[in-house]
């Protein structure tokens, strides 16, 4: 499987679509999810290419799972979460939507479910969460 | 939240419970998850303690990621699938149940959905699926 430069997170990464970016290093990028299944859902992905877990290097793993680390911990304080879930998904069969590798984090709460997928959220919703979380960086 | 010793990924590792070892190296270790929620369903972890992605060290995120990566690889070839789920929970509220960090890799094929979680799978089928994971390492 090749890499699809067209892809959408490729293109939020080259800002050709606006995204809700709510952290930014020299290797990743981490910005809201349009369709969030819980308040606060954000992905994180590396800003050099790869399709997923399966063809990522080395660094490009280990600087997204030290990003996913700290959204996690950061959604933690911003939500006053109770936990979160992490889910990252590997070709269509494996869930993925968006052929760029990206984690899913997502903060929880005691007895509240995850939404279903595929509902598209409120944009004013989603940019107050994202207000939220860069406060608690 | 500390670590409690006494969990049950500890006790594996420690050889104190059986488990059905997939791979093994310096830093981490694989087994089959006891409640499959697909064919092949494992758990790779660290052998030294941290509770979840919260409190883990770079270190042991760096190489549980790898591992997570090599057995995603692994299951691929294994089960033909068309694809791999990965999930990390933490905390109960995320839906973690065992207290000692881990990582789900499920192989997935086209159109198979992930069966409900716990319910204990069989023993003997579980051990053959291990035998293909090995095999195909």
């Amino acid at each position: 499987m090749t890499y699809d430069p067209d892809n959408i997170f490729a293109k939020i990464l080259r800002g050709e679509i606006p995204s809700n970016k709510v952290y930014e290093d020299d290797d990743t990028f981490a910005f809201m999810d349009i369709m969030p299944r819980a308040d606060g859902h954000l992905l994180v992905i590396p800003k050099t290419p790869c399709r997923n877990v399966l063809d990522a290097s080395p660094e490009q793993l280990a600087a997204v799972m030290s990003t996913v680390q700290k959204m996690a911990q950061t959604v933690l304080r911003a939500f006053s979460a109770d936990g979160v879930t992490i889910q990252q998904f590997n070709e269509a069969a494996g869930g993925q939507e968006v052929f760029h590798l990206h984690f899913h984090v997502l903060p929880r709460h005691d007895g509240v479910s995850l939404r279903a997928p595929g509902q598209m959220g409120d944009f004013d919703v989603i940019a107050g969460h994202a207000d939220q979380i860069r406060s608690a960086l």
